[in-house]
């Protein structure tokens, strides 16, 4: 089977096609060595293992455009990659070595900043980090972080729409989009680049093309909005008595000072013990272990606020109304760093524990306490001793809802299970109006859950707008929609 | 031609099809009589005069549905109405009698309010004015705010996007939308009535729908994010030396605090003068009169801001460098009502003062100071004597640069050169990245601009997705795509 599809990816057609792009691109523009391809064709959680007779690496649009105008012309089907750090094989190839991988990291042009506008022109292969410290010199701020953000690249980041720490605040990577440049699918070159706060001009194309996962067009470059850079950051980290009341806390805060609500994360007692087990000098700067905590970040560029003041008495008030039953503000950056690494390290803790299952789900933030404990109800019923880890953007409703084996277990045993411990999880986000993926989209992993839940009038909508756009299925097949 | 028209909307085709929209929707749901209909045929700018078998007035979204399918199934277009508020005959009905006119307004329920997600489930025919007040009861903000707002719809609203006075703050009506209820044009319903911050899954359709004015869907409800009611309101007006002090002050306002900025127009001398002229009781509270104007609005839900001291330092630093030459901040509210109504009654001062061609237009901010400049000098080289009213919302870089006529020439022979004013306009406007409707949208005024403006990839993929999702081109036709 495995030889076939070689035999087939390596026929004649493509071995031409591969010799007309790589006179198109040049030699530095196209890898089709193995040892070259192979880092491109496995995804960042290692889930699939793909094939590809190229990797294309334009340096322009104009080279993408035609790139991708050649590869139709041989109805040859195209994976973009940028980072390559989807959660859900967003970018991953197929193993039977048909689609070629076309990587935006040679266009990593900031192309322009303007300070009065707030606005930043930049190009897909940059990455976030690389956006974030651009927007700094210019003394604006990116507001968008997440943390895959030294690898990950804005043109994935916009195509996969992603949301991370300050969606509270400043919304997903959608709402930062003024403008876009897309190749489409028969290599025209869409130039929405425009960088107004206001244009009604015709269907919203720039929200359509963000989200999409590369399958109606390549997003070649954007304009970004920025935003003045916080003078006073204050951040905390709250022990409170339970999921309702890290919600009742959140609701303090939007009632003292809704602006300056930088980061809203919810942890639990479990996953906090994991990281304090298993990250060297991590351990919460509280007097005792707690069931749930916060981490509060509050941040703004007023001057003259005191925002340290504000937040002792807001926490006072808290503490003495029970929500909060002990808390903690940095006193320095390092402080604050400590207090952030609790949270960032809650991935690596998990992985070091044992085998674990996944689940990036969104509901009504109203109904986030009810979500932890049905969710982990399900669970201990279906697998005795499972370690549910819940943690994340409470303040968007997004929760990581992940589980890890019960200590000592079988992990293969665990792992063979993870669908129906999906399932169980699904039914009860399902049960209250919430979203089966939050923000690391659909990719390759969860194409199959879209008829169930996006089903009917909704998935075909989505069937007639890819087929208007890409009718030929040559980007990113397989992924987004189910076949 | 207007009696052959007449007879082929009369023809038998369409009278069964009004006698079975008739037995669907009951006698309340349907108006034929040319006295009931008559109100829905013309637009609120009396530019268009059109005719309607029919007006159809379903109160709920499966008798919309239902209305829909008919007509469907005899190939009658559709032309979706909410306040018929459009400044650009968006819901204008055309001459020849073979459309029929779907008012959303009998469906004005608010179908929930959630103050702690901060959401509310809304009706299309209820009127912004309502939804503002059904928001501030359970002691929220919906901050959409526009002239308009006691007669235009929330389908209208969202169905173009419309922007008003607190877009710098808090977005167009696309930014405050979570989801979305939408008959399609088979009368198949899609209900995306999410209320979830962070959804990532598949095509963000609803981003589709807004903006798109009924040429793709008819939305039926909406869920709209609220905030919190701000405790301070801080108002100024301030005369400036020139556009560019305006801009420089704008900046100020955002070092100072950015998250405070409700609102910040201009107005220039020249539009003031005829305020002052025209409207009773409405006079600058300043000392003398001045070339350029500012309305500047802070307010904040934080508690225990002081936002009059802040905004008195702001404007006093301002003034000793020279950027604002005098100011006023309103002691009350019957003052801050006064210095708004001189920005409210900037329309209809114009109005009484003669003829008037209104452009409304959005560049870069940076380039809003040349905007105004540069378009008053063309005009006034094409027609001495014109008077030249620029103002508006200078946060957004959206101005809405109307022209008067001179005193005393003939207003008629004034508007036969409206094409001329807008063309030598939008000239500046196309050479400083602008766009030709800010917030107004294209309606049945401005397809003939799309192709210069949006032509190429840009107009060929809205024709593809039109033809994906309305094939028989039933809704809305003649609207905002050129034929």
């Amino acid at each position: 089977m495995a030889g076939e599809a070689r035999i087939s990816a390596m026929d004649k057609d493509y071995a031409g096609l591969i010799g007309r792009l790589r006179q198109r691109l040049g030699p530095g523009g196209i890898l089709t060595d193995p040892v070259d391809t192979d880092p491109y064709c496995e995804d960042w959680r290692r889930l699939y293992h793909g094939r590809t007779p190229a990797v294309l690496r334009p340096a322009s649009t104009a080279e993408v455009a035609d790139a991708v105008r050649l590869c139709a012309a041989t109805g040859a089907a195209i994976v973009p990659q940028g980072g390559n750090t989807s959660m859900v094989g967003g970018a991953a190839v197929s193993e039977d070595g048909a689609q070629i991988i076309l990587s935006l990291s040679r266009m990593h042009r900031v192309r322009g900043i303007d300070p009065v506008d707030m606005t930043m022109e930049i190009e897909a292969g940059v990455t976030l980090r690389a956006a974030q410290l651009a927007a700094e010199e210019a003394d604006c701020l990116l507001p968008l972080s997440i943390s895959s953000e030294g690898s990950a690249q804005i043109g994935g980041v916009l195509a996969t729409n992603a949301g991370g720490n300050n969606t509270l605040r400043y919304g997903n990577a959608r709402d930062l989009v003024l403008g876009l440049e897309v190749v489409l699918p028969d290599g025209e070159v869409w130039n929405g680049l425009r960088r107004l706060h206001k244009d009604n001009t015709g269907y919203c194309l720039r929200q359509l093309f963000v989200g999409s996962e590369g399958t109606l067009g390549i997003i070649t470059a954007a304009v970004l909005k920025l935003f003045p850079r916080p003078r006073e950051v204050a951040v905390a980290l709250c022990a409170v008595a339970s999921p309702e009341a890290a919600l009742r806390l959140l609701q303090s805060c939007q009632q003292h000072d809704p602006a300056a609500i930088q980061a809203f994360e919810y942890m639990s007692g479990a996953g906090m013990a994991l990281v304090e087990r298993f990250i060297p000098d991590a351990k919460p700067p509280l007097a005792a272990p707690a069931a749930h905590y916060v981490l509060l970040e509050l941040a703004t560029p007023r001057q003259g606020a005191d925002l340290r003041g504000g937040l002792e008495e807001l926490l006072g008030a808290a503490m003495e109304q029970g929500t909060v039953t002990d808390a903690v503000i940095a006193e320095s950056g390092a402080q604050r760093a400590a207090i952030w690494k609790l949270r960032e390290e809650h991935s690596e803790a998990q992985k070091r524990a044992g085998a674990s299952v996944k689940n990036d789900i969104a509901v009504p933030v109203s109904r986030v306490p009810e979500l932890i404990r049905r969710a982990a109800a399900v669970c201990e019923r279906l697998v005795p001793g499972i370690r549910c880890v819940p943690f994340g953007h409470l303040g968007d409703g997004n929760i990581h809802f992940n589980l890890v084996q019960p200590e000592g277990a079988d992990g293969d045993a665990f792992l063979a299970r993870d669908h129906q411990l999906m399932d169980v999880v699904n039914e009860v986000v399902r049960d209250l109006d919430g979203s089966f993926s939050a923000e690391h989209g659909i990719g390759r992993l969860k194409p199959y859950m879209m008829p169930e839940w996006r089903g009917g009038a909704e998935l075909e909508l989505m069937r007639r707008i890819k087929a208007a756009l890409d009718p030929a299925g040559l980007f990113n097949p397989g992924k987004l929609l189910p076949q």
